[in-house]
């Protein structure tokens, strides 16, 4: 066995481009030398490859099943896409050049802490993945299908020994279903997107204030109130998670309590700790409604609902929200207050526990283990229920001490429009939680990736979800010591281009948006314009419009990608020029985007007022034109060796800042990069 | 009422760029000033424009059926799509703004000729679609949709009204579903865009010699051993009838016999004219495989196999083939020869004649019309079997002399490659049929734009299918007068871009075969050659390799258009500047494209090399930049007012002859436009 130096090498020309901040390591890292994501727990490259031709056929070997069968039946569906070549099961030739060998069945419902692990041995002429279970074996396609790519001699993949399994049993994405329905045919490219990147847990949170999104049979006004129309049959759940079980991921439903109940108030307003009747929600945030904890006849409906849901929802775990109470409805309700004086429920956050501990009882009763958000978690909390943690990795390790089981989604709430980078770092072992003992320490269960719904739809929520989604799992499933963030992101996109291979439009739907939204079906200057824009971070861009479900997502800020590849790389150029430690043709490159950007504007200007969509451009692209050259005239300086006068970086510096700022609800990622230059050319 | 100056402003700007040849009838005819296609029957512009905003609704009145709510459901997601508006029926506003009045229900089952007339009323502050029926609606809905653009108020359609209907009751599509078998998802796509351009029939190819491809459980063999495995079920034809019905276009299954039956033999030997055993076809060509005609048994089994078949698709019209039988199968076999002579039939036309009659017969007994191609045709012919004419219109008049109904494939194979404009200017009551009295005329039921698959699959098929094939379906439903290829290939450019909101990915396909064969996520590069060269027209391809059923669509041929639209965008410029009536602003554009061709092999060819897939591509792009070069030099010469020498002359127009002929299996388009220059600028 032998390192493919190769890609070494591909790799340091990557960082002589300025891209890479730190290169020595990383061809002693043997886990960078393949683009896979996530980095599998142990690797050896062997020599040669494994071509990929018509003659390619996979066998199944030892135990077999239809997840089995239906897998080999994808797998090939896959490749057929990822190299053009005709491939199908019926015409395999015997024998086999790749075979699938598994030991054992997987469990009838997928078990947490299941085992995932697989071994898979490239050479040039053969491949075997052996796995204990179908589990490990579909991770193992997986892992084979990212390494396919084309060389002169044709499709192939690397010889390579692969020993794999993840660090986390419980590697999440949930979709919120509730703010905006999310069509089954988008649930389910984005099930294949978390199985390409092995993911196993699909929580999906169905209900909230502004829709319920599940037929009940017991409750129908839940859906026919809350919903406007918008819901999932109980037919259509019932084929999410077949399609998600023969993918290896669970499916963990939520529906959110006593809170983000507005929806189910529309309905049922005797529910209610108001008068009612509720109306449904046309605005995002926190909402006052909330059931109310003291009538017994709420929990005879909710009963009565998980008695329903539960049947319908395989999987051993049951989230039940628990989130984001203000309280205010049980403040002004003077039954629900002299029954919290009566009962000792000091404040709104005890008698938010008595419900928690009401329902934990009622969810225990059918047979499930309860998951909740961090508020559920109280001191007699029993042990066996799960804690969400979305307010940080202090309560996180706060209920792993306490004793209960616990996933970490701070920091991966990937609507807050946060860098790849910033996922990637965060570990659920990190900060509060690495001074866990081993023991607590083993009750961090993994994490989750949230995909709050507020800013996406069906039509660009893939884009939101990837390709960062794929860093997060790879922090949740490879070795705790892969942290290389450059390595990450030359991978990650590798992987976004492969994500294309199972029909996310990642590419294109964004290209399609620009298209509608201009009226131009070759829209070259907005997108030059659109490359370097993104969405403001964290909760910034609600306070900047008023939005609600019914607000229209088709402007640019709803079109780009949270992280602008482009402007993340003039960054790089912009430091190093900074620094000094720029190359010629580095400094060239930083001068060709700063002219086109400079440029853009004269023809673009003309265009944006043809549309009403990107009217609210105008300034924007006026903006990056001026950011530009400023950078030019910095640059100037720089290679002249000639010091900007204080006075004029001050006034670029603020003019600068102010580019920065939000326009159209975007901000100009290239102005800090711009200041970077401005400053280093006055302190010359 | 009065006219929208600004689109004809719109045009003219267009006709100074270079593209139309002839402008000042455009503004006379009113058809061409909004981007319909195909081009209603009448239509009068009025004033301002109907704004669509959030509160958009629209109502059904007079007779409903699910046809129409559904209709009404497909037509706000598509309206969604186009605008980004979240629009459902069930959160409608009262009184809607836009009302469907239907009269009265369409047939049960969609009939030949059945009325799909409907006006379109539409006012600044109100739509009203009439229609005598269901289909009528449906029609008018799709109309609505093509006329939504942005502007600076918004979403819009402009005021107009429109009275429509059909010239030709029969438009349909054929799509080969033997040669490639392609998934239903994609047949479902290209339903949808038969519905966008109101195309009426789907012509399904359902059996040839490579593969059989409907489930038959009376004949199980056929799918078992004549598929590969890649077959219909039952139940999903049962799906595409529905999916097909609900957008107004009838299922007209085709088994072809009692040749292109190879599949056919493979499981049921015993019908053949051969001894057997038959094998799946590996290639493509007319094979010799045939049902044996003198057998009473093959009578017997094709009697059972209707009986199945006609009751699993409800259409009045039953296709049975007919074409290309070469003989040698019946010319080999003593039997059949004895019982030819026995029966006094004298050719191996006469037995098929024979075989067609009998056939028919079967046919009919199972209540359906038999239609057939060409070869059917006999004297004796029962007067309502349908022809459909794919060696021209003499045969097409014959036809409808003899007192049979026809419909023209001639000029409609799609799968030649030809231009969008030469197929558009093929007029089934053109040619011979143009002679025809009214009656006979009037037995000229339209035509079928046919896709066969030797060189399509489900990738690329929906990319060769579009937008050629709307330029068609406007010849079939638009007044014969409307010929002005201009117009049509401005309109055809808004249709292409419509398309893409019924997912059918022209844009997006293309680029990522491109990706995938270059290994490139961002292959501009390849871009530039890609949008200059073509496959060749006809059946030249066959001839350059050899191909067949398991051949790998995935080289650049398969990825590019038919029809390139720069290369005939760059022609006109070519031919303005060769008669010397190029402005100055037109002599920049064509330098700046030549400079772009010939710029591009240097960045091009390190590329090529690094995949088995683009290598062959190292002689085509060497060859663009050397025809670009000569361009350029012959600009020079034309813009210096220098005669190039007679020599040079011959020297280049040589060298682009050889450039202009296949390379990888590609025409290079630009060569004949640059000849066109070099012979100008040696004439000056």
């Amino acid at each position: 066995m032998k390192k493919l130096d190769l890609f070494c090498s591909a790799l340091i020309v990557f960082v002589s481009s300025g891209v890479l901040a730190v290169a020595p390591a990383l061809c002693a890292q043997e886990n960078d030398s393949l683009p896979l994501m996530p980095l599998p727990a142990q690797m050896v490259l062997g020599q040669g490859q494994f071509l990929i031709d018509g003659s390619f056929s996979i066998g199944l070997e030892g135990y077999t099943d239809s997840r089995l069968v239906l897998g080999r039946q994808r797998f090939l569906d896959t490749l057929t896409r990822e190299t053009g070549i005709p491939l199908s099961a019926e015409a395999q030739a015997t024998p086999p050049t790749f075979i699938v060998k598994t030991a054992a069945a997987s469990d009838a419902v997928q078990q947490l802490g299941e085992n995932e692990s697989y071994r898979l041995d490239i050479t040039a002429t053969h491949v075997q993945l052996t796995a204990p279970n179908p589990l490990g074996a579909l991770h193992g396609l997986q892992t084979f299908l990212q390494l396919v790519r084309v060389t002169p001699q044709g499709f192939s993949v690397p010889a390579v020994t692969i020993d794999d399994k993840p660090r986390f049993p419980w590697r999440g994405l949930m979709i919120d279903s509730g703010r905006h329905f999310i069509p089954v045919p988008v649930i389910e490219r984005n099930l294949d997107g978390m199985e390409a990147v092995k993911l196993n847990v699909f929580h999906w949170h169905l209900s909230d204030d502004q829709g319920f999104r599940v037929e009940s049979k017991r409750f129908p006004l839940l859906q026919e109130k809350g919903s406007g129309g918008l819901f999932y049959t109980q037919k259509q759940i019932g084929e999410v998670i077949q399609y998600a079980r023969e993918r290896g991921i669970r499916v963990v439903p939520e529906f959110d309590m006593p809170c983000h109940t507005n929806s189910w108030l529309v309905g049922y307003p005797q529910l209610g700790s108001a008068a009612g009747p509720y109306k449904p929600a046309t605005k995002w945030g926190i909402l006052d409604a909330a059931l109310d904890p003291t009538q017994e006849s709420t929990y005879r409906f909710i009963d009565s609902f998980l008695g329903e849901m539960t049947a319908l929802f395989p999987d051993a775990y049951f989230h039940v929200g628990g989130d984001e109470c203000n309280g205010k409805e049980w403040d002004a309700n003077p039954k629900i207050q002299a029954y919290m004086h009566e009962h000792g429920l000091n404040d709104d956050a005890a008698l938010q526990s008595y419900f928690s501990g009401r329902v934990q009882k009622l969810v225990a009763a059918h047979h499930k283990i309860m998951e909740g958000w961090d508020e559920v978690l109280q001191p007699d909390t029993p042990r066996d229920v799960v804690i969400q943690s979305w307010r940080g990795q202090a309560s996180l390790a706060a209920a792993a001490r306490q004793g209960n089981r616990a996933l970490l989604s701070t920091g991966y709430y990937i609507d807050l429009n946060q860098p790849a980078s910033q996922h990637y770092l965060v570990d659920p072992l990190g900060g509060d939680a690495a001074s866990l003992t081993p023991e607590q320490s083993a009750r961090i269960l993994g994490g989750e990736a949230t995909m709050w719904s507020e800013f996406v739809d069906g039509e660009n929520i893939a884009s939101r979800i990837w390709p960062r989604t794929a860093a997060i799992a790879e922090r949740l499933w490879s070795p705790q010591q892969d942290r290389d963030v450059p390595s990450m992101y030359s991978r990650l996109a590798v992987v976004s281009q492969k994500l294309e291979y199972y029909e996310l439009h990642l590419q294109s739907n964004p290209l399609l948006m620009l298209q509608r939204m201009s009226g131009e079906s070759d829209p070259r200057y907005l997108e030059v314009l659109a490359a370097v824009v993104q969405p403001p971070e964290g909760y910034v861009r609600g306070g900047l419009k008023q939005y609600g479900p019914s607000t229209p997502l088709n402007l640019l800020v709803d079109a780009v990608p949270p992280e602008s590849e482009t402007a993340r790389r003039f960054n790089d150029l912009a430091r190093l020029i900074a620094a000094g430690k720029a190359t010629a043709q580095q400094l060239q490159e930083a001068r060709d985007w700063l002219v086109l950007w400079r440029d853009n504007d004269a023809k673009l200007q003309p265009l944006l007022g043809q549309s009403e969509l990107t009217q609210e451009l105008i300034p924007l692209s006026h903006s990056l034109s001026q950011v530009a050259a400023i950078g030019l005239q910095a640059l100037d300086d720089l290679e002249n060796h000639r010091a900007t006068s204080a006075g004029s970086v001050q006034e670029n510096t603020q003019l600068l800042e102010d580019a920065a700022k939000p326009q159209a609800v975007l901000l100009d990622m290239v102005a800090p990069s711009v200041e970077l230059l401005v400053q280093a050319a006055g302190a010359h």
